[in-house]
This record gives structure tokens, C-alpha cells and sequence, in this order.
């Protein structure tokens, strides 16, 4: 799967015209990339603090830990689980998710994402587990 | 904290004026809750099969766990760590989260969520852990 | 799998020579079983006290997810992620493990374990993804 | 604290006479450690096939997760959750673990643990919420 499949897959959710995420990088072979999220104060609990709500940092954690297998894959790896370690509260700041695929094997894959600022500053460590097996028949229904 | 309060508090989320999550009911006393997510195709990966994104039954997780110990305490306890796993793909349904606190004691708390439809079918189980502490002084910046 | 060939399955392991847990009852149809623990000092962290440590928990709560999951598919399932949440020290006493699987697919499981005392106290948490798919060819090498 | 302090703590465990856990290296500054666990067939789950059991995989992030905190805040700072993901199982080999702390706060502490062995074949990662206030009081009954 190249750069513009990935775009594509990821504009394509309905989700995402809200949670704008984008593509600022992958590496296909290494099953990484870097997600971006601007800032917006609809992504906040308070939004005079601009501080962002935990479902939102969740939200980038499971896509990227779900695109870097996908990667791998070269097809749909839904999340089976989604872990999600908050470090700090991110504020009135753009976020980077950069996601890595620690293991991708026949029935599961393993990715790792951390949630940061651009300086570097990390917010939340994420793990999750993703299915890997073909999707034909379609594995939502039943993984 | 009694009913109101809790709505008081879940509806001035900047991020729930997209997420209209609203409170079905609560047992202050036992740390339990109920939320309801009438369904929205801006939820969804895909608008045609309406099947819900995992950023948004994670975020009902989030939600759901933080408030059964904000229950007990009466004040903001925020999430320190959250796991989702993901049962079934809810699609084109109104989605329940049912939180209950399953310890709160000094210094976190440990809360457990089932995200479910009306019927009962289970399609995520989410667990977390908070933080209990008093948060004066503002418990955001260090943890 | 009955019965029988859990408790062969389990006296198997080798590490169980040292952790002596027993199949108190199962039900193989609904996936469900309790192991129980007998108490001993060589499983605590410090021995005057009698609590247990912490490897020994998440022990149990791994046997317990992996053989409910196994009760379903009649295979070994082994464990692709664990999880526990420790609410409370057990001390000086026998130790339960009720595993339940949450939902058994294709490709992977779901099982819940608590683990408590013969009161009822609950001590910890635990929830695990297990590798369903059947294990010939051995899934030892890549899950 | 510093790397005596460390190993004499580690050797106090009871459950250390079985799981004979070493301290191979440890930075207290940055709150790093590198356990070894010397292979022992008693750890196997098939004795023959030498292949670990998940639990002494499990015990080993326990350990160097609690540990990595623990230096950090020169006291002991009890497990609060744990996750492990495993890779691969390992088989008849001496398992090293390196453990971080991600961060330690006034209440709890995130620290991760990667499990290999001498060549850096990556077996299982951990990661764990471990609690940091002051043990005085005791936080055994009531974290």
C-alpha cells in the first residue's frame, strides 16, 4: 500500500471530516507513518483551556496503530483492542500520532503509537491489537 | 455529585457538541451510569454501512469510566490509562455505555464500561483507570 | 473439551508443578471455569506478611483466560495480550480465578478473569486476547 | 536509590527463590534497569519444548515496571495495572527485560518493559500503571 492508498483510506472515513486528521508521512515497508491533527477547540473538554479530550487522543491512537499494520497488510486490519496511556494533557496544540507495527503475523499484528507536539513533548503511549487475516469473507461480523 | 450535576458536567465538553452523549441515568451511590449515543452517520468509517469508528466507542469508554468515578469522588477524576476491546462492529444503532466504578480508592480508581445497544448485545468492553486524587492543586499538568 | 482434559491440560505445564493450581469447575459449553490457588508462601513478596506478588496473579488470570477460551474451541488458544488490574493485596489466603470468554471468533478471543477469595473479596481484574485460529500448523512461531 | 539498594530489595521477594531474577544493569537517573532471568525448564509450560510459560513473562514486566518507578521515587511504588503483549514465545533462553519509566507523577507512574534475549529478539512488551504516592501509610489495603 502506497502514500495515496493510505490518504484515500483515511479521508474516506466518515468520521474524519470531523476529526481532520491527515497523512504527514508513512513508510510502507517499516509499517510507520505520522499522523497529523490541527488543533481545533471542537476537539476540547474546556474549550477556553483548549485542553483535548481523551476520546479524541484515542481516536488518533487507533487509527495510527490501525494504518501501520494495514501497511503491512496491504488491506483492512480492524482494531481488536486499543490501549491507551495518558501522560499529559495536551493543550492548544496541533498533535502528531506516529505509529509503528511492532509484530504483524497471520491472525494479529501489534502497533505501538505515541501522541506528541511537534517540539517532541509526549502526551500518550498507545497499543493495540489488530486483526490480520484476510478480510474476505468480511471479518467485521465475525473476527 | 447527583444527576444533574453530571449532566451539568457532560454537557459543557466542547467535544459533546459532536458527541451528543447524554445521560441516561445514574446511581451516585453505587458509581454507576448509563449513556445514551443516539446514532449519527458522522460517527460511522463508512456513512452507507453505518458502522460505528472505534475512536467513538472509545471515547464512549472514556466518558462512561471517568464519570462512574467522578460519581464516588464529586470531582474531576481524570483518565490515566483506558483499553477498549472490541467485541462486534455496532452499526446503524443507538449505542448505551454502561460505566460502574469498580474501586475508587486514594489515588485511582479502576472503573469498567460495556458499550451495548438497547437489546443488550455487547459490542465493546472497556476498562480504565483514573485518577482520584484531589485536584487541588489542578491535577492536569502533573499526574 | 471436557473436564477431564482440562485438568490433564492444566497438570501438564511445568510451571505448574511450582504454581499448584487446581480446576475447582468448569462449564465447557458457556466457557467458564474457576481455578483455585491453594495458598503458599513461596507465591508471596514478603513471606511474614503473606501477600502475594504480583507475577502470581497475572499468572492465574493468564491460565484462566487461555482455558476458557480453550473449553470453547477444544484447542490450545494461546495468549496474545493480558491485562490486570490489581484492586487489593491478597494476603494468607487461597486465591479463585473465574475466567470467562467474553466471545471466542475466528481468529481471536476474549475472556474476563477475577480473581478473588473464597468470600468473595475481588482482588484483581484481568482481561486477555487469545489466538483462536486452529493451531495446526503450530502457532507458536507466528500468531 | 541506588544499584545495591535495588538488588537487595529484588532479592527480598519471596517468590525470587523460584524466579531467580537478576539485576544485570540499572541507571537511577533515568530510571532504567535491565533484568536477567537465567532459563530454567521449571518456567516452561512443555519442559521439552523449553517454551516459557506467559506467566513468568508476565511477572518479569511486573518486576522491572515496579522497579523502574521505584528508582525513580526511592520507595516502593506497587503495581496498579499491567499489560502485556506477547510477540513470540520464547523458548530454552536466558530472558533479559528493560524497563523505563515513561513518566512518574505525584500519584502514579507509566513505565514500559521490552522482554528478549541476549541478541534482541523481542518476545513480549509490557507496559504498567504503578501507583507513587508515599507508602506512609501503607497503600497495601488501600491504594
Amino acid at each position: 500500500m502506497n502514500v495515496e492508498d493510505l490518504r484515500t483510506l483515511i479521508a474516506k472515513a466518515e468520521f474524519h471530516k470531523f476529526l481532520k486528521v491527515e497523512l504527514a508521512s508513512c513508510d510502507a515497508d517499516r509499517g510507520r507513518l505520522t499522523l497529523k491533527l490541527p488543533f481545533d477547540s471542537a476537539y476540547t473538554i474546556f474549550a477556553d483551556a483548549g485542553t483535548y479530550h481523551g476520546g479524541i487522543v484515542a481516536s488518533l491512537v487507533d487509527i495510527a496503530g490501525a494504518m501501520a499494520c494495514t501497511l503491512i497488510k496491504g488491506h483492512a486490519t480492524p482494531t481488536a483492542n486499543l490501549r491507551v496511556d495518558y501522560l499529559k494533557t495536551p493543550a492548544r496544540t496541533d498533535l502528531y500520532a506516529d505509529g509503528v507495527a511492532q509484530r504483524v503475523g497471520r491472525s494479529i499484528g501489534v502497533a505501538d503509537v505515541e501522541v506528541r507536539d511537534a517540539d517532541g513533548t509526549i502526551f500518550a503511549l498507545g497499543r493495540g491489537t489488530f486483526v490480520t487475516t484476510d478480510p474476505n469473507p468480511p471479518l467485521f461480523a465475525d473476527r
